[in-house]
């Protein structure tokens, strides 16, 4: 019963998430042999300037 | 001085999310004893195409 | 499919964490109307030294 | 590689929370010697309605 | 810059958990086109009796 | 009523834990102007095996 949560910077596309849900779910089952209905996944969509890297918001860097 | 973090699907109204609030807080007391006011609890709403179920989004599923 | 997670300080028996479970469970299903079966908790117990109230850990204030 | 999480009510401004992300990245540098240039910081903003003490929204509470 | 955080049951061996942190890596890299060594993946595991699915702990269940 | 979480890998002191829970609470004031006693912080201890950064765990690089 396996539960990620990825967090992720905004901005990809509604097809980008639903292939990082099967992808991840994938992963998941490979790697530890738990069954794919099982899994949940969580996305976390952060705005740049909720994400900090090494003290500055991704914002601020320009990322 | 209990944190929950609950993660819903969006949809709920404000008076829902206001009786998910106060039951979880009284579940929390109840079962440890953890005084009332001490409970924190965190609503997350995830947009369907946000919450992955055995590889496929919500949105997809049509939940 | 509602997902709790919540942060309590060590030191509850296996029969408190059960009724916890229990308890919150019931209070999701009852407050958004979520199909009991389908809610998962995440029980995430800190050490006193871990959880910090105003500046200091738990430890620390005695609790 | 230290990842923090910080939950706060919204309202902030940008420049808040810019200053949010730097003092506490500075803050966990100073504290456990962790390179600047590797401390990570999550914002997670929460409307008034999502958040709850002592089994009330903030939003009730009129915080 | 993206985080994974899995909350799994206890029980995986290091050689699973190397595998998991390694393909779900590669699952984000793969669906988002995020850069390899940017991605962070933080394992949480669970003790049974901390993992509630229905109301029960997958320790009661038998799981 | 800011709560932070901070991720960290497994290896620091009593000492250490306690100052980065008093820093990490004077930033959050200082930058947001919350009241220090409304601040809580969780620390999160990981184990070098269970951290994977670029798709390998913390253990295998050897950090």
């Amino acid at each position: 019963m396996p539960i990620a949560t990825i967090n992720i910077i905004e901005g990809r596309t509604d097809e980008q998430k639903e292939k990082l849900i099967e992808k991840v779910t994938l992963a998941i089952h490979e790697a530890i042999d738990a069954p794919i209905q099982n899994v949940r996944v969580i996305l976390n969509e952060m705005p740049k300037q909720h994400f900090g890297i090494g003290g500055k918001s991704a914002k601020k860097i320009g990322r």
